[in-house]
Order: structure tokens, then sequence, then C-alpha cells
């Protein structure tokens, strides 16, 4: 069963065990635009007690600098080597796994965060952000970019795209047309959870581009995906053994964290709740959970 | 093994056994805008040998008076009342199996053909071709639909919207964290050839929903379901015995065909080639096949 964490003793045994701790944004340190109770404080113990802090999200909308704005924003000192995205994983994925030729293109359908991460190791993308997209397929215009696709792109990658629309799933579908063109998908999350709604996630995307093109994209890069908690492992060398995931989803975060060897606290201020956790096997039950992440900070008081 | 249409007495054989033709349309009688050679004859050739002519498409983005029109700009005359399209079959599912009732409204993901059949049976609907929701979510917005869902509505159709977009889908799948609202969809066919591309089906805006909603549609109401050839025997009083269902896709027409207890003719003027015939277990082999459609009239000089 898990313990849960509700003494000083035990927050004290937690911080003896752990050197790194591996957070979960959304509904661990804040809702939407809605900073959690005592987030901050915790994280300033936990780095005072030398602690490593590492942000894992499966977000790939933004890139890590946009993730470092938004960390400032919530008054969270955070850098840029800190933060592991989906969009950044993606793009490790592109250059170190699928060993993409630097001359080649990607299209992306999904936000700039891909784009940007893209750019960074060194790959030109097109689709993602474009204006150019934003309006209906219009199958009479012969200078539509559907009629001219871009022979030089040499993979396809799909993540949540909040201004998604048929031209642009079109588009994507010539692309798997070509079965030597990988498809690779950000993360697979069915759902969005932003200013108190639940909208559709990376998934829906994803899953609109695999019934088009009868393709399922080779793999998802973001959580709970054990090559984006390798990369994480060897950037910062951390002994798994030694670490802690933390996070409010079971079928992602608790997952990740246990299948790449870490200890897993599961915070009850996201999706989870007591009932869901004790409907669990034994066998996939979070080492730790909390009614929330501040309590580290408050209990210690 | 299936039978191939190659001599005059052949055709006079089908002519003796059958006195109902049912017709998928695109890549039997056209293709996009191209119509296909002989095709006009062989209808006025079965008309004036009495036979009952049937159309059955699963485009729902057309009602049956659009497909009239349709036809006449092929030089093709039909009725509506010869014409079952999915939306129309959607129409007829609301109505008479979910019996929804009339002070109910629809609220539609997909063409105006499925708003023009919804009301023909006595459905308001919302969504649909409203261009209200030709933009981008706007959740900044107090006033936009997604705060505003319309309680009247009591069931969900979703069919192919070739103006899809994210806003779109946001409001589709609140409704339908409503467990009590059904959900259905026209067809779930995963691509739409059209213009001579192979473009998203009506089956990505079916799988964008149901991941986002977590849920599967009750039903899809177009072909191959049993319920639409119920329908079709049901109005025209046809004997199935006497029936033949020519189509050109054998997951769709001639799986609605064989199951619904028609004998079957594939035309090659489509989806399907010798060799995914050949490939078919004895079984699922249509009755006949044939070239094109217009061999029964050439055959026939």
């Amino acid at each position: 069963m898990s313990v849960k964490i509700a003494t000083k003793t035990q927050v004290e045994t937690v911080l003896d065990k752990y050197d790194t701790f591996l957070f979960d944004c959304d509904g661990v340190l804040w809702l939407g635009n809605h900073l959690l109770p005592s987030v901050v404080e915790t994280l300033t113990l936990l780095r005072s007690h030398g602690k490593k802090v590492i942000f894992v999200t499966n977000n790939s909308t933004k890139s890590r600098a946009d993730y470092v704005h938004k960390f400032e924003k919530f008054g969270i000192k955070a850098s840029s080597d800190e933060i592991f995205s989906s969009s950044y994983a993606t793009a490790v994925y592109v250059d170190s796994i699928l060993k993409l030729p630097k001359d080649k293109k990607v299209w992306v359908l999904g936000g700039s965060g891909i784009q940007d991460e893209l750019k960074l190791v060194g790959y030109e993308s097109i689709g993602g952000s474009d204006p150019t997209y934003n309006k209906e397929l219009d199958l009479d215009d012969p200078e539509s970019p559907i009629y001219h696709l871009d022979p030089q792109v040499g993979a396809v990658v799909v993540g949540l795209d909040t201004k998604i629309n048929y031209f642009k799933s079109a588009v994507t579908m010539q692309y798997l047309n070509n079965p030597e063109i990988p498809f690779l998908a950000t993360n697979i999350d069915s759902t969005y959870p932003h200013k108190g709604l639940k909208l559709p996630g990376a998934g829906t995307c994803v899953e609109t581009i695999a019934c088009a093109s009868g393709r399922k994209p080779l793999t998802s890069c973001g959580k709970p995906n054990p090559s984006m908690m390798d990369a994480i492992v060897k950037a910062h060398k951390i002994d798994r053994s030694r670490s802690i995931m933390v996070g409010d989803r079971l079928n992602t975060d608790m997952k990740f964290g246990r299948e790449g060897g870490l200890a897993t606290l599961l915070v009850l201020t996201g999706i989870e709740t007591v009932q869901t956790l004790n409907q669990l096997e034994k066998d996939v039950q979070p080492t730790y959970y909390s009614e929330k992440l501040g309590d580290l900070f408050e209990l210690l008081q």
C-alpha cells in the first residue's frame, strides 16, 4: 500500500532517501493559472537541502524557454536544463534516435514549442504555427500547399494543436502517404485541462492523423515513454534508486516513474482521488501519496 | 470465386436474376467530378427493363435533395426516394430507433446534409454549418458557446466536416461530458476521395471526438450498418434474394450487401483491384465483379 505523507518524520525520511525530485507541472505545481499552496516554499526547501529538481511536462505547445517564463510568472526559479517537455523529448528523438539528416525538414502539426525545440537541435520545420494554414482547405487553388509538398520533409511530428483544422490534417495526411516518412507523436494525452475545462488533448490530433493515414505513430515521445526518462538520467547523471517522480496522473506520471525505476509520489491536487488510488493493484501503487505537494513544506514547520 | 462479367450471356443472367440494383456512387457512377463511361446508358438500360434502382452513399455532407441536383449535373435522373445517404440514415436512426423527443435538439459536428435531413424528420439542430464556429476557440470570451451549452441538446451526431476545427471539437466534447447524451456517427470511412486526392474522411472526425470524450459512438448509421439496409428494404419493399449491391469498396459496399443478404457486384473503377479481390477468403468474395459498371451496357450491344 502507498504510504500517506502525513507527519514531519515522514517528510524527513523522504528528504533522506532521495536526492532528485522529478515533477509533473499542471495539477502538481499549479492548476491552469492558479499556483497551488506552498509550492514555492516546497521547491525552495528542496533546493536548500541540496536536492536536484527537474520538471517533466507532456505539454508540447511550449518550448523549455517558454516554460522558464511560465515558472517566473509563478515566482518559481527554474533553468532551461531543469525542464523536460515532450516538445524537447521529440526533438531529441528526431536527432538522437531517428538520426534524421540535418538537411531534412520536419512537418509539424502542433504548436511553436515543437518548432523551437527542433530548431535548437538543428532542424528546419514547416507547418506548425505558420498562419498560412489557419484557413479552409481550398482545392480550387492550384497554389495550395496540398499540391506542393516539400520534398525535403523527412519526418512528421504531431502534437497538440489548438488551431488544428481540416486543411492542416489533410496536408499532414499527404506527407504520410509516403511510407518512408516516419510519424512521431509528442504525447497521446486524450484531454488537456485548461481554464477549468477539459479540452481535446494531443491524442485527438494524433488519432485524426492515424485514422486518415492508416498509420500508427512510431512512438509517443513524452511520458510515460522510457526514452524520455533515459534522456533525463543521461543529461543529469541521476541515480534512479535515489530519485522520486511526483505527479497527479497514474497512467502517465506514476507509470513513467515506476517503469523508469524511480520511487513515486502521487499528489491529489489534479486528476486522481483516494478512490482511484484504493482501486489499484498492489504492484502499481505509488510509493507515497499526499494531499498536495505543499504538505512537504507545511509538515516540516 | 467471384464470377467476372465479361459476356453478353452473363449480363442477361444478371438482368434475369435481379429486380433491384443498389449502387454506391463515388467510384461506381463517377470519380469526383468525372462521370464514368457508359454509366448513364447502363442506368437507362436497367430502368427500361423495369428494374428498381437505389443509390446508397456514405457521404453525409449532402442531403438527398443535394444528391438529386448532383445526379442532374451528370445527366442521371434520380428521385429523392431512390437515394439513401448516411445523413438520411442518421436522421431515420434518431427518429425511429433513438426516438428522441421532438422538443430536443441535435448538436451536429458535420455538414449541412445532416442538418437538412434532421429538419425533414422534425428536429432542430445546432452547430453543423453555423459560421459562428468557423474560428478559433476563445476561452477569454465569456460569451463563447463553450460556456453556454444548450440544455435542449439531446443527441450528438458526428460526420465528415471539412471545416472541422479545435473550437467545434471542444464544444462537441463538452456535450458528451453528459453520459445521457447519445453519440452517433454518420459513417466511419477513414478517407474521402476528392479531386484526385485522398482526404481525411468522417472517421477522422469521429476518432477525434471518441478520443476526447473517452466514448465510442453508439452506432455508425451508414454502410455497412445493417439498419441502413433494413430501412431500404422497408421503404422499397424489396426482395433481398432478387437484389444486388454494386460498389467499389469491399469493407463497406460488399460487406453491406453480403451481410444484408443480397448478391454483390464489385466494380474496379474505385478503391479495389483484381489483386485485393484475389486475396479474399472464399466466403467474403463478391458474387460478381466487372472492370466497370458500364460493361453491363457495353456487353449487351
